[in-house]
This record gives C-alpha cells, sequence and structure tokens, in this order.
C-alpha cells in the first residue's frame, strides 16, 4: 500500500480532480457527436461550423487537461497516484487531439466522400468516448467497479474492431487506389481516425491499473 | 506545498540543473540560427555544412539532456519536482530533434526550393527557441516572472500562427500541387517544422506549470 | 542515494519485477527472428504464418508491460526508481510495438521484394533485440556491469547504423522511384523499422541511467 493508499481515508478525495476529469470526459462525448456530424453532411457550411466547433472543443479539453496539471501540482495528497492521474488526463486529452487531427486532416485536405470506414472508425471512437465518460463518472467513489470493467472490455473490444476496420480500408487502399494523392488524403485521414480509438485504449488501461491499486 | 516546497529554502538551488537547462536552451538558438541560415541559401555547399552544424548541435543536446537525466537520478532534492525537470529537458529535446528532423528531410528529400511557409516557420521556430532560452534564463531565481510569463505568452501566440501556416499552406499543396512525391516532400517539411512549433509550446506549458508551483 | 538507495539492502530485488523483464525481452528476441525469417521468404504462407505469429507476439508483449505496470502499482519499494523501471518496460513495449507495425505495413501494404536495406535494419533490430536481453539478464545483481556497457555501446552503434541506412535509402527513394505509391510503400515500411532501432537505443539509455544510479 502506497502513501496514497494509507493517506486515503483522511482526504477528502472528490474536490478538485474528479470534476475536472468528468468535464473532459464529457467534453469527448461532445467532440465525438461532432465528428459523427462532420462524417455524414454533405452540407459545406454545415461542415464548416462542426469543424470550428470540434476546434473549440478541443481548446477546451486543452484548458481542463492544464488545469489537472495544475491541480496536480499543487496537491501533495491525491486521491490515486500521481502518474495515473497524469497519465489519464494525458489520455484524455490525446484522444481530443486526434478526434480534432482526423477532422482537420479531412477539412485541409478537402476529403470530399466519406468511406464506410471513414463512418465507421468514427462511430467507435464515439462509442469509446462515451465509455471513457462511464468509467470515469465511477472512478470518485469505486462503488461500482463493474461499471468501470465493463467499459474497458468494451473500449478494448472496440479498439480491435477498429484496427480490423483500418487494416482493411488501407489494404484496400494500396490495393486499388491508383490515384497517389488520393490515397495519401485517406490513408492519413483513416490513421488520425484509428489513433483516437488507440489513445480511448490507453485510457481504459490507466482506469484499470487504478482499480488494481485502489479497489 | 509539497517536499520540495519544504526544503526549498535549506538547498542550494543551482548548483547543477540551472547550467545544464542554459545550455540547452542556448543550444535551441544555435540550432533555430542554423536553419534559417539553411532554408535562406542557394549554396550547396553552405547547406551541406550547415546540415553537419545542426546535426553535431543535436548531439550535443542529446548530450546536455541525458546529463540532466542522470543529474536527476543522483538527487534525491531536486529544484523543482522531478517530473517538470524531466518534462522541461525533454520539451527541449524534443525542439532540437524536430530542428534536426526538419532540416534532414529537406537533405534527404533533395528539397531545393525553399517556399515561403517554410522560411516563416523557419522564422517563428527561431523566434519560440530564443523566448525559450530567455524563460530557462529565469527559472533559477524566479525573481522576474514576468520574463518568463511574456515569454510563455509569445510562444503561445507563436504557436497559434505556425498553426495557421501550416494549415494554409498543406491546403494549397493538395489544392494545387499535382505531382504526388512533390506533394510528399513538402507536407513532410512542413510536418517537422510545425512539430517543433508544438515543442515549443509544451517547453513553454512545463515553464507555467513550475511558475504556477514555485511561485 | 535516493529512497531506493537507502532501502535497497532491506527489501529482496528479484522477485517479481526481474522475471518479468527478462520474459519481455526474449519475447522482444522471437519478435526480431520472425522478422528476419519474413524478409527473407518468399513462400506467401510462411508469411502469413510469420505475420500472425508476430501478432501474437506482440500481444504477449503488451501483457507482460501491463503485469510491470500492476506490479509497479502495488509495490511501494521497487529494486531501481519507479521511474526506470516504467521507462525500461516502455521502451521495450514500443520495439515490440515497432517490429510489428513493420511486418504489419509490409503486409498491409503488399511489399513483395524485400531490398537489401530492409534486410539489414531487419538485422541490425535482432541485433539491438539481443543486447537489450543480454543486459536485461544483467540488471538483477548488477554483478557484471561490463556486460551491461558493452550492451549499451553496441545498441548504439547499431542505431547510428540503421540511421545511415534509412536515410541512403529514403534518399535512393526520393532520387529514384518514379511511382509515388511505390515510394509511400516503402518509405513506411523503412520508417518503421528505422524506428525500433530508436526504441532499442532508449531503452539503453535507460539501462545506463540504472547503472549510474545503482551501481
Amino acid at each position: 500500500m502506497g502513501l496514497n493508499g494509507i493517506f486515503q481515508y483522511f482526504v477528502p478525495k472528490d474536490r478538485k480532480f474528479f470534476p475536472l476529469f468528468e468535464q473532459a470526459s464529457a467534453n469527448l462525448i461532445k467532440l465525438g457527436e461532432a465528428l459523427i456530424e462532420l462524417v455524414n453532411t454533405n452540407d459545406e457550411n454545415k461542415k464548416q461550423e462542426l469543424n470550428k466547433l470540434i476546434e473549440d472543443l478541443e481548446h477546451r479539453g486543452d484548458e481542463l487537461t492544464h488545469q489537472i496539471y495544475l491541480e496536480l501540482g499543487k496537491n501533495f495528497i491525491t486521491p490515486f497516484d500521481r502518474e495515473d492521474i497524469h497519465a489519464l488526463a494525458s489520455a484524455i486529452d490525446d484522444i481530443a487531439d486526434f478526434i480534432h487531427g482526423s477532422a482537420n486532416r479531412m477539412q485541409l485536405y478537402n476529403v470530399k466522400i466519406m468511406t464506410p470506414p471513414i463512418k465507421k472508425l468514427a462511430e467507435l471512437i464515439l462509442q469509446g468516448c462515451q465509455d471513457v465518460d462511464k468509467a470515469v463518472g465511477e472512478l470518485k467513489n469505486l462503488k461500482n467497479i463493474r461499471v468501470i470493467t465493463d467499459s474497458c472490455v468494451r473500449i478494448n473490444s472496440m479498439e480491435n474492431q477498429a484496427d480490423y476496420i483500418f487494416d482493411n480500408a488501407v489494404g484496400e487502399l494500396f490495393e486499388h487506389e491508383k490515384d497517389a494523392i488520393t490515397l495519401i488524403k485517406y490513408k492519413e485521414v483513416l490513421a488520425a481516425l484509428e489513433t483516437a480509438t488507440d489513445k480511448c485504449e490507453d485510457a481504459a488501461n490507466v482506469m484499470e491499473t487504478i482499480l488494481v491499486k485502489n479497489a
């Protein structure tokens, strides 16, 4: 049992960190929803709005991450190990970054046709964000551990599915796409989407570590 | 107040870490200046010399980073939180790596024409390095906090500008460049340059964290 | 001398971490050997088998990394500084990831012709894995420090060689390969292989840090 274990009965656990994490994971859901809308609309004005919204949400996420790091600096005693708080905040920040990065590439590369694997990966990302949010919400009391473990299991299986879809889509591109610039565009959009799902898995791994240590 | 806060009045603060950080940030300025020269010359011999110089400076940076990590290992009490010292050293190392990576790609890909966005990004990088150096120089006494915060604000605005230039340049490439290999070359050089500015922002974020904790 | 230094005479040092690290580094050798086989066979069935094997070994590596992190969470006192244990586990995990990533790209991009630089990089990777394994095996007693330093020196020189081969191969591609899609394929396979050697160097750097602190 680490220092945190010794002290955890004497300090209020949910003052600062939990509300910040909950805001950060709620922000992820908004990002995931905006991404779904983005890959399902053909309206250029709507797309521009959604890109702006995604950028704003990513900035909001940055602020929350920064606040968590500052709290971590000010608090000698933290509800979980400092390294886990840092790793979880950073994984959530990475998910937001790669959702934003995916949307940004679609816009920069002027990707008009959203292919089925792009849409499917966007759905998996939203699902991952919802599971991260569900699990984060249970961290503060660790009473419904099952909610956390179930979310983590679903995130792992989601990430496997995303790998499979990504691998197939990239294989298809190299087999059938003869225009190199088009190939680059799609390959890089797919890679950013797939990395967002990897980052959901990173978040799940941190939460599993927290469970093992504290439950 | 953490352990460092408690102990900071009893231990000499500037024995080891500050000189190493100052050398590392001075090294960044040399790297930034060499990069500016590189993107502004057409003389092939000069280019080769500059590429060699940049490689040497990057190795020098590696050694300094390594020394900081070793000091961190040997010192139980450090002037700032260990995680911040590690993160700052690693951000400075990353800036050096991406300046070197940019120059290396220009050489490997045989990029002859340095476009305006490449030159502009090189200028922003040098500016970022100068601000990192300015802020690092104030860390040892924290007397002119304003110097640090001003540098950090300028770095953040520099990084926003770099994002804007990068996004536009890549958008232009995908719109107008019909030769895929040329597109790849420029896109990757621009990406390495832009990442160097991101790493300046990482360094600024760490220094802001240090300020909040110690000032 | 840190807390670990003070306590190291009172705690059993090799209960949990060392066997896990030894399994992880032995797993790297298997990955390196499978990679060598993969780049030297033309038999499509054999290739498929090897890709499957590499994927399984990478999963095995993931599990070992995860177990090391969990042990790190449960143990207040560790044989080396926690950050070094974490960094070493993570470097070994990265080596496995990039070996798997290289093999995966060869398969996805349907790379048929394994060029001399690809084969040479695969050999260097296996050599790096063998040296990581050799050094890891000596960590538990630190009696044959020379074995560790020799391995680290060889890994550093191996990584320099890999850089040189990579730079030349990519330079060649941009000079001679006129088909952009072929260029992308080879460039990305080479990049994944070269990154695997970088990660070997990361592992060597951590082990050198551990030596300086503990020897």
